[in-house]
């Protein structure tokens, strides 16, 4: 129990609230410091300090029962216990080939003080990078079945830090970010604003979603989320203005409760991520640390991979979902032109949009028996695409919408993936767009995250990789379920066609500091047709990027799962641009970020999966950029050829998006790369090893 | 047009309200009359008179939807359609073996006044013992989706009508009936006698359940029901104790709201069930008739059946449901022992409950993943009790409790039927005991209604027969799903073991004129050890019957499954009485009830399916009573064997309930029986026709 300094104060004050025991774990390079203090009258708070700087000043931790009515605030300590860890582990697929799981360990297992005579264990890990603490409930007598009314888990901060936030919601998470001080956050005005979002349920005009990132005046970045959000609710933050501290605020169900939970129980991870550099925060594995190995034995079948799909082409309007209208885009034909581009580009899966019977009524109203995600459109030959596809070694990825009717979905879930199997498919993107059936149930809450897990787990079953749309935000769950390659959970690319506020150029300088924290993105970039044409009446609003840009965020927003989200024909206009794209991995030996601060430019390397080959991806937000970029990632000694594709001098991305430059260099480690990046412009270069 | 007449009476009154225009059906014999009127503001009445008698005083109609934001309740009335309906249909099981349906229709197809344009049909079937009606929605241009917040159809009575109800309550259906004024109707307090009730959802003191009966100071017996609940909610009413006036109020989802509806869209029928005599009460066949035909092409293996079950011997305490208990009653030998004395005595069937793992923690917690339908505990062999139970002519009888957890119901659903057929079971009691999952709804919501629907047609679809517990109250369905045999619905048999009301002997008088009215309900009767013993430290309660009234029941509790609910020791002890239960059929060619009082007595005869046999039960409140019985119902100039289960002159429910007679004589159609029953008695006659 070496680095836990116990400190029995008990000061012979007036005030009976002041200290009386304090607990100090510092992280296993001393950067991080956490102290967890009891007050005389058994409540417990928690402070973390970065480099001796105070990031969360003492701040209360709790719980509150409905039933049993039980309010766990103050506690009597039964035991604190400390350990260390530091291993290595490998994930089967990711941004680096092996991650280090380095951190102190207090345990503080806890009596309530009141008379129910519950147990709690409160455990703090303690890394270099932040803070992970969790509530846990051993089985015991006095405790089995509870509800949960609230968590009382606070974090007061030490100031009026910028804040990069959306607001708190219990059903969406599409919100374009809003830069902010924390006194400014306004969820009400913000969600008023945002009309383009199908279903919103913003409850508090101080209420922020996670992974929240903020900067404080002394220069850290600090960011507050969750980790393993496991059969519980998603966690809201809201801000006492006064004093700058966020409470907890869970996702309710349709009774008003929190969760329903049994002993043995544990909360998700509260995740503190803490740094005095941007680029440590992007490259932090602790969210991921914080959860569970993998449950999957044998993962030899999970693919990272790219792919094309009938999509972006309803969004602009030149097809539908939906027979219907006479414009339904996923017919046989269009979809084998779809299969073809696969083919011919090498990537490994066409995913299909409106392929099958239910899109002429299937949003809005609250209805439950839409989709049976079985029975296809009679202008989509299945058997005929499947063989076809499968002729062109390409797999077609099946596309689950449930308008947000998961009892309906659940009911066909189990064929639905059989079906899947028997057509070759083994990837699913879900969608839950609309109101949730059980009705009353929310996107975020309890039982919603019960069902994405359980997706996540039957898809397993089948061997199928998971891809899911608006489900909860991401918490580091890929570790435990590695099939579930992506979620979107975010706003994605689809906004570049959205009404009012659609995608800003910073937009994707946020996201890796924010949604990406808890994982892989299916935010769909690669869009090359970037201003609005004459056929494209449904659009109203164009893609705020340049071209390059485009190319640079399959780097910058890492997935193991990306989407070349444009049109076929519009590659064809651009196939040497669209060759980085061909190219670029979905999977990683090494990822380091160069560069990089929230709202304004992000500078990431990665090296490829078992090769010599490095990848750098750098954007920027409205304003362009001069880059000075030393190769120093790269081998001594040895030569590589750079490809580089860049914004041309010309290109802006509201005058001249689609003007790009690429170049062939020879370059080694002592390279000095110059590089500009336009307005919303961006850099992607691809580094091959040269031979000897 | 005929029998319509049409009165434009437009009075050049001061008051608009008066009628405009009436609308008068009389139905086929003349003896109930219908009349409509509209007032000059658009808004509709109905009345009902029964051989000229008011029944129903003018009541409005209508319907408030919340989405669009319409109240239904003025039209602009634009057509006006009549038929005569007189037809013959067979029932694939029944009380009879054929059923006339003949009516008179009006259809009023009207257009919403204040200017939604919405169209909706009201649809009236006048029989010659009610009326039926419901409101229908075509497919039209102004409604396709819609929310309905209320429906606003009311039951205007005359008067201060004696009546026999339970409180109206969205989860629970299992109350003792109360007899009382109208005006004396006291829901709250009536619930709060009632701690046996495992989940209650009481919401008004002036509401009641339907089927509910009534009885005027003139003589006519009235209830108030509904038939073909199919995507609605069930209807509760709510008195208005000023006027006597019932108001719909239908049971709410999580969210608030009544029902979702998409055009085409019904509602149920409302039906008013009237009589000067009791008798034709009880032998109604209108709300069949206001079913539709069986869905079911090929019924052959649908067969009404007997069974005995491993049950009754946890309610009373001598074994357990779960296995940690150490009493565990369904394990190999037990359920051996039932199959045994089932082959032996000709039973279908043997229910076991309490076979499969989870019900150690089972109930009251609200918990989602409780059973999973396929896993038996360790004790019990199913392999081998399958086989053993083929050998012996037995089929065993599956039990799915959900414990309300309907979401993990339907996960689970189609595994456990298939697990089924692969144990060769064709027959599932299912059981929702316990708050409702989805969380939030409720027993008797649109939801719940529609899952117990997805049940009848999902086992069906595997050819197993349906005994539904803790569903809504039946309303004729088994008419279109014969496959589903039976329900429970109301206070069974089981509460001869709940403590306080427990179950009277006026109840089983009553349940025919209320509940059953509906449909066949799973009382399990049969009961033969009937008072505490040293043994049965749980019981609480004692059974309040004789044990001829036990047999009685077979007959005056009509249903296609009857259960033998005692312990095969305890029918080893009256092996000559129980010979009724052997020989009782369960399936008839023809039903007559002889006499009848709810809440007093009631004697019925019903002749044996493709026999000469009539077998008869008479019941008795705690009242003792001489029945005078002639048997004119026999075929003249035949003789028949009759063999007479009666209470001994000795017999009373209270302190000799266990003394019968069985006495053996011929008879014919020219016999007049005298028959005493005891106090809480009753009298089971298995009458055989003899060979020329």
């Amino acid at each position: 129990m070496k680095f836990i300094a116990v400190l029995t104060l008990l000061l012979l004050n007036a005030c009976f609230l002041f200290a009386q025991k304090t607990f100090t774990v510092s992280s296993p390079s001393s950067s991080v410091l956490l102290q967890v203090s009891q007050k005389v009258d058994g409540s417990l708070y928690y402070a973390v300090k970065f480099k001796r700087k105070n990031v969360i000043i003492p701040s209360m931790l709790g719980l509150k029962f409905s039933n049993p009515a039980v309010t766990l605030s103050a506690f009597q300590i039964t035991s604190v216990d400390s350990l260390t860890k530091n291993e290595t582990w490998k994930p089967v697929w990711g941004e680096t080939s092996s991650i280090r799981n380095h951190y102190k360990e207090l345990k503080l297992t806890l009596i309530e003080k009141s008379g129910s005579d519950i147990q709690v264990t409160i455990t703090f890990r303690v890394f270099n990078d932040g803070v992970g603490f969790r509530y846990e409930f051993p089985q015991q007598p006095n405790l089995n079945h509870f509800i949960l009314a609230d968590e009382l888990t606070q974090f007061a901060l030490t100031g009026d830090h910028k804040t990069f936030w959306i607001p708190g919601d219990y059903d969406s998470n599409e919100y374009l970010y809003n830069t902010s001080r924390l006194s400014e956050i306004d969820a009400l005005t913000a969600s008023t604003q945002e009309p383009d979002i199908a279903v919103k349920s913003v409850f508090d005009a101080n209420a922020v979603q996670t992974p929240l990132m903020m900067k404080s005046a002394d220069g850290l970045y600090i960011s507050l989320h969750e980790a393993a959000l496991i059969n519980y609710p998603a966690m809201n933050l809201v801000l006492d203005k006064k004093n700058f501290t966020f409470t907890t605020h869970l996702v309710p169900d349709a009774a008003g409760n929190k969760a329903y939970l049994q002993t043995p129980a544990r909360t998700p991870w509260r995740t503190i991520l803490i740094s005095d550099k941007a680029t440590d925060i992007l490259d932090s594995k602790m969210i991921l640390n914080l959860n569970d190995p993998s449950v999957i034995d044998d993962p030899s079948w999970i693919k990272p991979q790219k792919f094309i799909g009938v999509w972006w082409e309803m969004h602009i309007g030149k097809g539908t979902w939906d027979l219907a209208s006479g414009k339904h885009a996923a017919n046989t034909e269009n979809v084998k032109r779809y299969i073809d581009f696969a083919s011919r580009f090498g990537f490994d899966g066409v995913l299909v949009e409106g392929w099958n019977v239910g899109w002429e009524d299937w949003f809005g109203n609250w209805k439950e028996n839409v989709f049976d995600f079985i029975t296809p459109y009679s202008d989509y030959d299945i058997q005929y695409l499947t063989a076809y596809a499968k002729q062109k070694g390409v797999r077609i990825i099946m596309h689950h919408e449930t308008s947000g009717s998961v009892t309906n979905y659940e009911r066909w879930m189990e064929k639905a993936y059989q079906y899947m199997v028997d057509h070759d498919m083994n990837a699913v993107k879900t969608g839950y767009v609309g109101k949730i059936i059980p009705r009353g149930e929310h996107h975020d809450g309890q039982w919603m995250v019960n069902h994405y897990q359980r997706v996540a787990e039957k898809t397993a079953s089948y061997k199928i990789m998971l891809d899911a749309h608006e489900p909860v935000r991401s918490t580091g769950l890929h570790r435990t379920y590695p099939n579930w390659l992506a979620s979107e959970a975010a706003r994605g690319s689809e906004f570049n066609n959205a009404g009012k506020l659609g995608m800003t150029p910073e937009h994707t300088t946020i996201l890796p500091f924010t949604r990406l924290l808890g994982g892989p993105m299916d935010f769909t970039p690669g869009l090359f047709h970037l201003q609005l044409n004459q056929f494209e009446k449904n659009r109203t609003q164009r893609v705020r990027s340049t071209l390059a840009k485009q190319l640079a965020l399959y780097i910058t927003m890492y997935s193991p799962l990306q989407m070349a989200a444009d049109l076929p024909e519009n590659y064809e206009k651009y196939l040497d641009a669209f060759q980085f794209i061909v190219d670029v991995p979905v999977d990683w030996d090494d990822s380091r970020t160069l560069e990089g601060e929230p709202g304004d430019f992000i500078t990431i390397v990665r090296k490829a999966k078992g090769k010599d080959d490095w990848y750098l991806g750098a954007i920027t937000d409205e304003n362009s950029r001069s880059l000075k970029i030393t190769l120093d990632f790269l081998e001594t000694g040895r030569k590589y050829e750079a490809f580089i594709y860049r914004d041309s001098e010309k290109a802006d991305w509201e005058t001249n998006p689609e003007s790009y430059t690429i170049e062939k260099r020879v370059v080694t480690s002592k390279t000095k790369l110059n590089i500009w990046l336009a307005n919303g412009g961006g850099c992607a270069i691809r580094i091959i090893m040269l031979p000897k």
